[in-house]
């Protein structure tokens, strides 16, 4: 049996652990029932007993690492999270040194939107690619760089962004103090955030009988009204393609890489934004024109994290060696 | 005497020559007076004779190599001139294969903005930095990216289009078929454009006057109206510095590089446009605010190109050995 590392993948709702080996199989897997949300201790606590296990039962092969993606921009040097909106409780806590303490070995910390696009790199579409782009359709709308290879970081570990790209210089207000970031205009947020509005101006009849029937709307409601025609449910995907188009336009003119990768639950509703997305870039980009740009969703979807997390230890073992 | 190169900078109208050392020194410049206008032929007989005569005078020493910085985009692979506005007669021309047999001598060739960007990272604002972003506003906005101490090309070549990152959707065309380009909004073209649309609206009487008196509206003259005071000149580097923020603050989002260059002609008039960009940076980018990136006009200036051109045949020796 082959060496191993273990990748944790803290979601902003789900927590997922695996050992995978050097060549991308999953050993074991392991779906945790504690929600992020309640709170720190609960989290670590399972979190930790899960990758014990795991170490514990594949004792008879050698562990190369740890991973951790987690939600939020990630102070890589003292290894804290500086600051995550999904986790508040997070905020500035050690929790790399926490988590190896529990575990009595190093960890790597990454952020989650980094370590999905590592992980597409590794075991997905990026298989063929050294340098991609990714970006994560969630709650928000997060990015990851990879170049060469490797998760560009930036100077502060803050760089791959992509969310808060302006897309709409005008456009709605955006948590992180600018307007019209393609995170106000595309993020299952911005989604339930225009259906919102089209209830209130009275618009759309269909989704208003949604938000009366359902206890809360949500970018999944929505979708569905999209697909059993509601044209105003259509049109907000439409507005999320073009805001998605700007933003990708501006990626391939700037990297002109081969990769662009799309995840996160709102990729679901592909068939409903991607023809007006493709048709921005293909309109804002010369250089998506002069053509080899693949644009595409990610084919480990919601694992790529995982992925990438594990992927962590051995990129580590490989630049020691 | 040490080592040296020979770096070529053709420009939209200026032709630069030097023969410079390992260490950034300038051995000789020549100054050629043939105009990039007169044609193909002419300009390479009069940029290869120079060569030629710099390389005989300094025969004592060893040459490294010799590179090029032209503008437009190159076929890296084929050294063609895909496509250049200011050079319409070089275009699909093999002129790497030319100037090398006129040489007798293999060169490099390098998109200028590129080189310019290399210039910069080895012997301006960028040497304490690995990475940098650089904007040349000229005629157009040319875009060169650097990281860790590389050019990044892409994957054809055509990667740091910055001057074509969207930063106004429903703007003005662009010569690529967008709307709203950075270079649609902030090149010299681009601010000679609004002083046109003021004056036709009859919005600014010291702008229609100085049309009346000078031959042509250049960006020079916009910026010496709002030197002298005019609100609506003033208020064109305003704009111009606004869309220059937007896209500053894609960039620090997508990057967290330590380091954006700003440089070209429009650079004189940077009182005038740098406070309204640099507020924007502040606002449109959290990773801006939590600090450590620098935006600064050139420290080489319209040198840039020349040194980065003459630093690529280090370069390449550097990593042969």
């Amino acid at each position: 049996m082959p060496d191993f590392a273990i990748g944790v993948d803290v979601g902003g709702t789900n927590l997922r652990v695996a050992a995978i080996d050097a060549n991308g199989e999953i050993l074991e897997r392991i779906r945790l029932t504690t929600e992020v949300g309640a709170g720190r201790q609960a989290v670590l606590d399972e979190m930790c007993a899960a990758v014990l296990g795991l170490r514990h039962r594949l004792s008879a092969t050698r562990l190369v690492g740890i991973g951790f993606g987690v939600p939020g921009i990630i102070y890589m040097g003292e290894g804290k999270i500086r600051e995550s909106p999904n986790l508040p409780d997070w905020n500035d806590y050690p929790i790399r040194d926490e988590i190896e303490q529990r575990l009595g070995t190093r960890v790597i910390l990454e952020n989650d939107a980094n370590a999905a696009a590592l992980g597409e790199k590794w075991m997905g579409l990026g298989r063929e690619v050294d340098s991609l782009a990714m970006l994560t359709l969630g709650t928000g709308v997060g990015g990851g760089i990879v170049i060469n290879g490797r998760i560009w970081h930036g100077m502060l570990g803050m760089a791959g962004e992509l969310g808060h790209i302006t897309v709409k210089p005008d456009g709605p207000p955006c948590g992180c103090g600018n307007c019209g970031c393609l995170e106000a205009m595309a993020s299952a947020t911005a989604i339930v955030r225009m259906a919102r509005q089209a209830i209130e101006q009275g618009r759309s009849p269909a989704l208003a009988q949604a938000a009366r029937t359902l206890a809360e709307i949500t970018s999944e409601v929505v979708c569905q009204k999209a697909v059993e025609g509601d044209p105003v449910a259509c049109q907000i995907f439409v507005a999320a393609g073009e805001a998605l188009g700007i933003a990708l336009a501006d990626l391939v003119n700037i990297f002109n890489f081969p990769l662009y990768v799309i995840t996160g639950g709102v990729v679901d509703a592909w068939d409903l934004f991607a023809p007006a997305m493709l048709e921005m870039v293909e309109r804002r980009s010369f250089v998506y024109r002069a053509g080899g740009a693949r644009i595409a969703p990610s084919k480990l979807g919601n694992e790529a994290g995982l992925y990438g997390a594990a992927y962590l230890p051995f990129q580590v073992r490989a630049a020691l060696i």
